[in-house]
């Protein structure tokens, strides 16, 4: 399907199952992409945007006339209308946004002012609204009479408003089973119900949500106003994104996911961006191994075993940097608590970085039969591990304590001090005993 | 807190909010844990069970007696039991199983022998289920005078099933609101429901709750007997996980999850285990240098570029990784694709080892003057990126088709090649070179 008729490769899309289509859509060139999108109908088309990653869902919508982007951002839930009216640019999503209906453009303006991983920003306003004064009977006549509106949305909680908006009751659905139709709401729903406020953060819905069972949350304004809806799911979305960004932006995959449908020159520019600030640190730690050149040309042997000590250093600062940023996420470590990820990580240090040292000493002494280059890289690799660690274990506290983001700085921050720290100590070690060594 | 009552304790904990119990249940020693959980109500104790870490979860049970034990198991909904239960070792999930009632161990048993990873492993038995002959009036009945056991169960759907087990219909609770209570459940369910197999893996369950807007899923055996539900909400658990747990592999924590409340010896062996499969990968890379070391003795400003160049591939190569991790678990390639994957990685590797190498070769000349060294490290890091990016691109692939976990090999394994490949290049060019080099 290389190229051809749009229409007919629509045809062919909507056939296949869900990920299928995913998979096929995603490897298509951009422009094909839109223009099997604007031959679909229009709930189609919505259905698989919701299927393709986001930043692919984004360039799509950017590429049809905002005439049929509006059609199938219409039929969106409001939390993906949201996120992909969020990737566009301001201009693209205000053309978007203008063929509307105007209360959705409101209603969406609203929504992507909010960021992604506050609770406003993962909230859907699609919900069950009524008044305390209502009886059951006029919820089930509304429920009919909406019943294709009502279709695509949760109701096993309806949430309950005075006139003004204000949020003073929840209603589970299910208990209207066991009551008499004339019953008001007021009397059947929970008082005081919990709510999030709209600018509650990710870290603390992740939180409310271990602690209660709830499926879903109300979200209110500053006043009480109920905005939306916070459903678990999404928080758990939201917790694996964050799970995923970590890895990606701890492996040097920065500014966003990359897939490999992306233009070349994006991708490469953006790996080049992450690997320049590399070499620039990398510069630093060859700085050293420049200053003791002399000693270095002395005992050549040296040479064999700089990379064992920096690498070995890296793997476990990268060890200790993983188990922060763990503890950090499961809540179980504060950024304040530097002294105690410290010293728990000194120990595991002193007892690694001796077992390594001890094995790279030997190494030595077979390759080379001078005791005192085993007792050079030896020491250094103990030292240096012990350095590795505790840089490792504390940095991403600090990262996050001034509100950096520590899955992409921990990472290179930590290899460079390392290197530099092991080259100077190999060499440094090496200069003091160059007597023995030579 | 150091030591104390466990009752005192106990009191002082139930008093906290769940976080704050997590927190400060996972910072104490591990026997006190234990006489703090039994100090405490049987339903309060299974409640910050399900909110402490499973590793710590499992440990905490193992260290109370059978009976104790027994009691908090009892309250845990049935996949949190069957997790807790796989945690430990045989005789003591049996011992553990003996003090249960025998319904419920069996139920126990039979979920504890799924993997955590498939649908039987991830769903729970806990749900509402009747027969196709019942009618409304007593399906409200049986939920009227069940209130306090289906007070935990997920009441959206209910389960038809035949006298033998067998699934033949769901049941959206709401619609029984619209309905006259006589009518009979075998015309109000919807017949055929979508299933799935209770050995259906992760992959699959996520594609599923993607294509499906369903909240839960009926699971059944390869007869067609219901065995229980998994809920989306499960399936987004055990992908969170996952991508959590690649994050921890690809920084060499493996064998699960560490915390530093962990025991000392515990931690250090299990860094230990990973570090020292790398020391012994790093010596074949040392062996490359050793093997040059009479050119790097001549042309020592090489071993100032030996680092840059060995750590800016492995940087270059993890970014690879990184995309080929994420695009797997998108499903946005199949492990077969490799042609495909190595084309794109060189094209990228191209564009970034020509800057990069261009980049060092200015960086050697500025250093040494030898418009020489400036070739031979400039080409060498160009030809490394390219290595670098399609090991790290295919190698994941190659992984997952041949079964091994491509979170944990692929670092390594690339670390060495590149490393290896670097110094092969660098002091291979020089060897060749040697006499423009002096």
């Amino acid at each position: 399907a290389e190229a051809g008729d749009p229409q007919q490769l629509g045809e062919y899309v909507s056939g296949l199952s869900s990920c299928d289509q995913a998979l096929a859509l995603s490897r298509l060139d951009e422009r094909l992409r839109a223009s099997v999108l604007s031959g679909l109908d229009a709930d189609d088309a919505a259905e698989l945007i919701g299927h393709l990653p986001e930043s692919q869902a984004a360039r799509a919508i950017a590429l049809l006339t905002p005439d049929d982007a509006a059609a199938i951002v219409h039929e969106l839930p409001s939390d993906e209308q949201a996120d992909v009216l969020g990737d566009l640019s301001t201009d693209q999503a205000e053309a978007i946004l203008e063929a509307l209906p105007v209360d959705e453009a409101d209603a969406a303006r609203q929504l992507s002012s909010y960021d992604d991983n506050v609770a406003g920003g993962m909230m859907v306003t699609e919900m069950l609204r009524f008044t305390p004064e209502m009886t059951v009977a006029d919820v089930i006549a509304e429920l009919n009479a909406g019943a294709e509106i009502y279709s695509d949305f949760d109701v096993r909680y309806a949430y309950v408003c005075e006139t003004d908006g204000k949020l003073v009751g929840v209603l589970p659905m299910q208990n209207l089973l066991f009551v008499k139709r004339a019953a008001k709401l007021a009397d059947l729903m929970i008082q005081n119900p919990l709510a999030v406020s709209d600018t509650t953060e990710l870290d603390e819905l992740i939180d409310f949500f271990e602690s209660h069972a709830f499926v879903g949350v109300p979200v209110v304004d500053e006043t009480g106003l109920l905005k939306g809806v916070l459903h678990r799911e999404a928080v758990s979305y939201e917790e694996t994104r964050a799970a995923e960004s970590d890895y990606l932006k701890s492996q040097g995959i920065v500014g966003g996911e990359e897939l490999r449908s992306m233009p070349l020159w994006l991708r490469a520019r953006r790996r080049l961006s992450w690997l320049s600030i590399n070499i620039l640190l990398n510069i630093g730690a060859a700085g050293v191994i420049a200053y003791f050149q002399d000693t270095l040309q002395s005992v050549i042997a040296l040479a064999v075993f700089l990379p064992i000590i920096s690498d070995m250093s890296g793997c476990s600062g990268n060890q200790a940097v993983a188990v922060s940023m763990r503890e950090l996420s499961l809540g179980l470590v504060r950024p304040s608590e530097m002294m105690r990820v410290w010293w728990k990580e000194v120990s595991v240090g002193m007892i690694n970085g001796a077992v390594l040292g001890l094995l790279v000493a030997l190494l030595a002494v077979v390759f080379d039969g001078n005791y005192y280059l085993g007792l050079v890289v030896g020491l250094a690799l103990l030292i240096n591990t012990i350095v590795a660690v505790s840089i490792g274990g504390v940095v991403p506290l600090l990262m996050k304590r001034f509100g950096f983001d520590p899955a992409v700085a921990s990472g290179p921050l930590l290899t460079t001090v390392t290197d530099m720290c092991g080259f100077f100590l190999v060499l440094g070690l090496a200069t003091m005993l160059l007597s023995k060594l030579v």
